[in-house]
């Protein structure tokens, strides 16, 4: 049995991250910190894919828009702390998260879009509640206040992704679509990945 | 011979756009507008590709965020136009213009970079130029004040793919590029495209 870090609040997520994962992290600030400036950089092209797969779905275009704007903002916001700590900028290789939730994906529509907006949700669900723990736990006055304002925009964002899902699926198919890709989002970090990351 | 709608006053581009496109584009400005929407939405795919591209290239990545951010914007000031005239959001079939181009770029590093800035560059000069027409030439004055808007960020940037351009590679080697790749894009315009576009 894992220590959990916090109590299961973030609504959609099945379990709450371990306390391993919060030390794993606080002990690599600035690899966490590289790591989170990939996210928000690949949270605003999953918006911009999306955008782009549904153009005449007018809702989620105009949110998707907002989202992928405040994503690159966030981007630009975590790259000048980067540059702050003289951390360069460079690639980093991912957790298997991401991968293992885009696998989730099936690849006939409508379930393509209905997955895809609940994957997006799951992952900014985790990132909410990751963060709100970086800020609890950052020894760092100034950044743990940064990891606090980036958390409450994930938040709205997982709220967008599921009122997008609810705007064009049924509530009961989004509900048991969920349950189902929410247990295997908790599954893929039931482990702790071995690389310190936003997802290990 | 063509007749051009104004003289080649734009950097970087080797012909003026002819006046049967500007009397095409005027004619059909709900169509124009509605590609102009998805020239934004692909303008700002194209700087975060080339972000995701290059991660270690530090002021490439900070030019293109800034960039990608502006083509957000505009899009969803475009797509409020949209709403406005009561254009629902719909794709478009693109022209030959930016899959021509997109051919020129060389396969191998660093000639793909400096190709991928360099046609970049050469896209938002003509749109630049091309927003600058309408906005000469649309009857409806607060459309064409809004094109004048979206013009003077056009210019903007080119200048700033060009100068990512002679950041990266010496300036001869730029301006030779350049010469090469802005003959094949007036050559890809030589001929009105039958749907009206931005790039027809």
């Amino acid at each position: 049995m894992v220590a959990a870090a916090a109590p299961a609040r973030i609504q959609f997520l099945q379990t709450p991250t371990s306390q391993a994962w919060v030390e794993q992290a606080i002990a690599h600030l600035d690899t966490v910190l590289l790591d989170h400036s990939h996210c928000e950089r690949k949270a605003a092209g999953v918006a911009m894919n999306l955008m782009c797969r549904y153009p005449s779905s007018e809702k989620l275009v105009r949110a998707l828009t907002a989202i992928a704007q405040e994503e690159l903002s966030h981007f630009e916001l975590v790259n000048q702390w980067l540059e702050r700590r003289q951390v360069p900028l460079q690639p980093l290789p991912a957790p298997p998260y991401g991968a293992g939730l885009s696998k989730q994906v099936r690849r006939v529509e409508p379930d393509r879009m209905l997955d895809s907006l609940l994957v997006a949700a799951l992952i900014e669900a985790r990132s909410h509640e990751r963060l709100g723990l970086l800020a609890a736990h950052c020894p760092e006055p100034e950044l743990a206040q940064f990891f606090h304002s980036l958390m409450a925009s994930e938040a709205r964002h997982y709220g967008a992704y599921w009122v997008l899902a609810t705007t064009y699926f049924d509530r009961a198919t989004v509900n048991a679509r969920l349950t189902e890709l929410s247990a295997i989002e908790s599954e893929l970090l039931a482990t702790l990945h071995p690389e310190p990351r936003i997802h290990s």
